[in-house]
């Protein structure tokens, strides 16, 4: 649950700037990679250190992916590298910031998060993802050892479409479409455990199903909790407030961002699926509860009386006649076997049985 | 359930304009059909390929319609003959989008989806249609054999109204006035069948009506689902943000908003109607177990005292005076009649019975 | 509760200003009647037939009322003289439509609900108006036979107020606020029959009590389906979007929107406190559920125990030496008793007697 | 409850600016009183007659209040001496209206209500008040004798603050100042008896106490529902929308407007302070359910088993072997002893004692 | 609960700018502390009386803490040296005041809440906080002996980041960070509790549970009610509404409003968080209910029937035929387990055990 708490202590009293990473450290230092490409050349290396890594040219795209963010000081150096914002370093370290996107003098900020499904445990992995859109490049940071953008990269090597006829804005626009088609992939088994779980409400559910709609309620939680923003931020590229954002890109964000909106209604569907399933489970509960009632009424109500009869006719009065009367033993098993039958016509009658 | 949510596992990390169907595929070619009209004449053609589809001319409109988005190569041809945006062809063949209406430079891209409700089944069946509307041309893409413009078609060959003296416009909207009319034809059943279930309730819910009642509800969501943007886009064509929308369609298309505004608030009275439903059983639920609980309580509290004195005098100790008495025993046949009357009158008192 | 679905299946398909009357058809042809007046005089003319509607005059204002629009062709030869778009006129003859207000080259076309509280059968009935206003003329069409606006024709006549030295705009916001006036009429009745519901509650809920808080809960809804367009409707004639609207009426619409806003929050109050009395009504239910639960469990538990002792000294065994004790019965009849006391003062102390 | 309903009846189809009273009529006329002041001089005078009423002068300020608006002639008196709309004097005579501001020609128009809470039937009275603003003066109409602003008054006289320095604009912002820090007195005793119901929630919930809820919760519906339309007049006063409210005051009503908003932020707060605690009202309920179920388990499954046991050694069979045996008796007390003991012990591990 | 109340009951009717201290009184004075400081210096002051308070110069930031606003006199004589208006003053005094940005001529005046978390208690504590930013000055008023502010201190003292070398409008943003990052410290705990009260309830939820829970109800409630208002105070600071906010501080404004953002968005997620656990909780008791009643069925329907044999065979009719035969004990036995095993497995088969 701890993904719905922010978890920003250390930081209270800095001054603004001062690089804190906050989210699971990681030992090994971040990797970082670099790919120029233009219509003529591709070129992809893995850099050693912050000092590699490229400066912009004019004539071609340079993508730096840093993998890794809490390697504080290689944020650092590509950011002074490349002249950010102290504000932007800031963030991109803190792994708990909302989507956002953001216009500095120099660059386009932007704070997004990558969902992964484990098919394995069953679990929703959200990990944060920054872009840094400039001039001529892009920077993208990311959480642990991101390979998400190998198709991508796969795209400019083989030149597919238009990405190596394009500017950064495209190739910006190539990676947020991944991170948001990223979230179809991760939203679809939800839906199908959700199904499973309702399905399961008709069969039995067991003490695990409320903990299970528990699980999926706070994940559907985390879920929504940035996909909001993260539509606000992807409608704010596709509104071009940014120079770095060309004309030609727009039709593309918006084809984004009809998607990220999709992706909410999806998401709040399922949240009334959810509230849908949990209301039906309580109801069940109290069916069940219904049915025990019914079966306890009418076996009381049935030997209750019997009961009494024979309890009056086991009374040790000395006077009482019909006790000696050799018929009556039959006649009192008669009147009880009556008072069942009556009694039981009278529940047909109710309908409750 | 399915409908309710997206799949496009497919699609992630894909170049934008790659043409990839989403939804349910069929054997079977596109169907594709031809109607040029205008004030003089009539030309109704079935194509056999994508290359004999009319280019638009001056003088008339051209209708073309392609059934059958699931050809996704019939889809590629026409639409690059029309010179549409690869996104336009990508979200035709991807019949899980959401209504929309865009404008691009050559063209006006609406998505609706139609309704129809198989009385059969009682289900409701939801499809993508897609409308390109140029300068003299209309597109119009559907999923499976959708025959539902025949009526459009009549108007145009017998002269009906102003449509084979107006322009695509005109076309396009009694295109998209005909979708909007289909959606009363398919919830005034849906109205119908909630107001059975309705009256149901007050006579004898059975174990299936919680059942029916959630398969209202979820295609309720699933008409709701797509209603809001229909209604967003034909609000948009109503303001005609777009060239090739004439001022003299404007008061039709407000009509057609209009009309949709009127279907969000039947599909608002329905939810709020089955939600009323919804508390009304489960009333009816805790008011069945106030009956049982009611009559045990009465069978029960009459029983247990007149057990108990049955027990007392069913004890085997060998003095007790009045077992030797020969009113004892009526008397106390009374005591027992005169406690379940009292028991009576406090229960009549109470309103218990 | 079939106000709340609207009916329109036999439009779908066909031209736009097909005038299909849809609605409850009545036998008798349309009434009609025109008033053309000025300061100086007023005519008062029943009209046998369309041709004898009289078209607007310069130094005049003529008001024709057209009753009964399941007359087709009488709205039809109106609208036709008056030079009215074919969209009014189809939207006149079908009843279902939802308030609203509409600007034309040459009118002001509005539709309103009247609202009418039937004191017998305590139900409301709601009726379709429309109103066409233009230079020098006011149009009205209603369902069936409305003669609700004789309270103006009055003033009319007897020259109160300034209604024969204003324009139509100022005849079409008498007639407008006269239909909102009389809402508060009919929400009048309805919020006295909440208040005895409310009461009623506190006494002795029947059956009926549900039956009569669903038909109630569905009244609110219809009306508050169409008091919101209606609404906005007054907003936009108080706004003065229309050239047919003059200044001098603009603080006049601005006191029928304030009622519209006041009735708007009664229709709200009204859901709410329906809402709290259903409320309230569950709670009732579980409440006295709660007594008579309270009422078994303390005669169980008096008499089960005691019962329990009767019967241990009614077993037969031979060697039971306390049977044979002169004391034992008054001491068993003892023990009982002090069971009885002690269960009695524990309830008392948990404050469950 | 009549607060929460609307009483029209009289008004419908009558000219605009007919006066008639709506609300609770008193026998007395009306009370009349002028005060004139400026930096020199103040003067104040009880008025015999609306003739009496004083015109506004050039250097100084006229207050005039009319208390008890049942006196329609006086309020036409005065509203046809100072040239008021007549809609304005419709408004000022039906106090079943809603707070608002108006801009007229030559004034501004301002509705509110005072709020009262009388401690002694711990209720809250409501009663409307109308402000007049214009060049120089300021009319106050008021229900009943309302003496309430005996504290400007008071300032008047001994010059205290800028009240004698300043215009008509000012003593307004005083007035309603005033008003509007009288929620602050009538809403906190309301936010005490919150309280102490919430206190006695966890004591002892007697049937009052769901009639006390009730009440208080119709008595937030009826303040909510004018603080409100309040908070909007206020901030139409607070943006200057008048000529009638200099720029000096600007500030002071921006002031009074964030009093509005922190009192709606009270009456949201309440409400949902006692939405809780129905809730939680609800919860003890099924809660004492809990435990009465409890103890009615407790002894029928301890006395059941025990009883059955005592009846099968009380059946009167002739070949009953154990009856003879001298340890049968003690041995069937010690199997009697041993379920009681297996069942508390199986009690306690489930928790339930 | 307290602070859920407005408390301003001596105010109304007083001038404008009468300084009635609300809140809670302390007896010593005001603690004032002087900072002057530029690029060159730091030069700080503690005050013995306001006289010595320095006034803003030209070449220097003048920070002044005034610490104790309950010294009436003391905010007085600032308010006064400074030139502040009288609402400043009046607002300052009273700490029921909700969080604002106002625009003065001279300066911009802000109302914030300091959060703090005490450890020991588990109890948040609300204070209030005034700051007034103008040309080279910033003046903070707090309540009580707050001090928060040692962390901006030392970064003056040790010139880090940009504070020396920047005017008093960053200061003041320096001064705002920290109160918000306060909000992440104090609300951290309180997510820590929630998940534990989610954890609790699952072991063993006892009637503390309700107590803990409601009281961290009305903890969120009082914590939301000031974070939407600081949300929008922050707002306004961002888009510079003020000259006294220059073009360099709005980056660290929008960075301080993501947090605040960020921070609403938390307690929101708290709020449901809590609501679902309260759900969860009632739903337990729900469960348990059904336990008890499952074993209470059990027991009861095994034992009534056997009950009712056995008191069939205690009857003392002469002529029961078996029960002189040898063979009829052992079979009523048999009889008895016969009935107890065919429930045990109609139970079974219902899946109730």
């Amino acid at each position: 649950m701890s993904r719905l708490f922010p978890a920003r202590r250390k930081k209270a009293g800095l001054a603004p700037g001062s690089l804190v990473h906050v989210g699971e450290a990681l030992a090994q230092p971040a990797i970082m990679e670099s790919i120029v490409y233009n219509t003529a050349k591709v070129l992809r290396e893995t850099l050693k250190s912050p000092a590699d890594v490229p400066l912009p040219v004019d004539d071609a795209v340079t993508w730096v992916q840093v993998r890794g963010v809490h390697d504080v000081e290689a944020v650092r150096a590509v950011g002074e590298k490349y002249g950010l914002h102290p504000l932007i370093m800031e963030d991109i370290v803190n792994t708990t910031h909302r989507p956002k996107a953001e216009n500095y003098d120099n660059c386009l900020f932007v704070i997004l998060k990558t969902l992964d499904y484990n098919s394995d445990t069953r679990e929703i992995s959200i990990e944060q993802i920054s872009f840094v859109i400039g001039k001529g490049f892009v920077l993208v940071f990311t959480q642990g050892e991101n390979k998400g953008f190998e198709a991508v990269i796969e795209r400019i090597n083989s030149s597919v479409g238009r990405i190596r006829r394009s500017g950064a804005d495209y190739l910006a626009y190539a990676l947020i479409d991944l991170v948001v088609d990223h979230y179809f992939l991760a939203l679809e088994p939800l839906g199908e455990d959700l199904e499973a779980l309702g399905e399961q409400l008709l069969e039995n559910p067991d003490q695990q199903f409320l903990v299970k709609l528990k699980k999926m309620k706070n994940e559907l939680l985390a879920v929504r909790r940035f996909m909001w923003p993260a539509r606000e931020a992807v409608g704010a590229l596709m509104r071009r407030d940014s120079p770095f954002m060309g004309e030609e890109v727009a039709p593309f964000m918006r084809d984004v961002y009809d998607h990220t909106i999709s992706l909410m209604e999806t998401v709040e569907t399922f949240r009334e699926l959810l509230s849908g399933t949990f209301d039906l489970y309580l109801n069940s509960l109290s069916n069940r509860m219904n049915q025990i009632m019914k079966v306890l009424t009418i076996i009381a109500t049935i030997f209750i009386p019997n009961t009494f009869i024979a309890g009056v006719y086991g009374m040790n009065f000395h006077y009482m006649p019909e006790l000696e009367k050799a018929w009556a033993y039959p006649a009192v098993l008669g009147l009880m076997t009556a008072v069942t039958v009556t009694m039981l016509l009278f529940f047909r009658k109710r309908g409750w049985i």
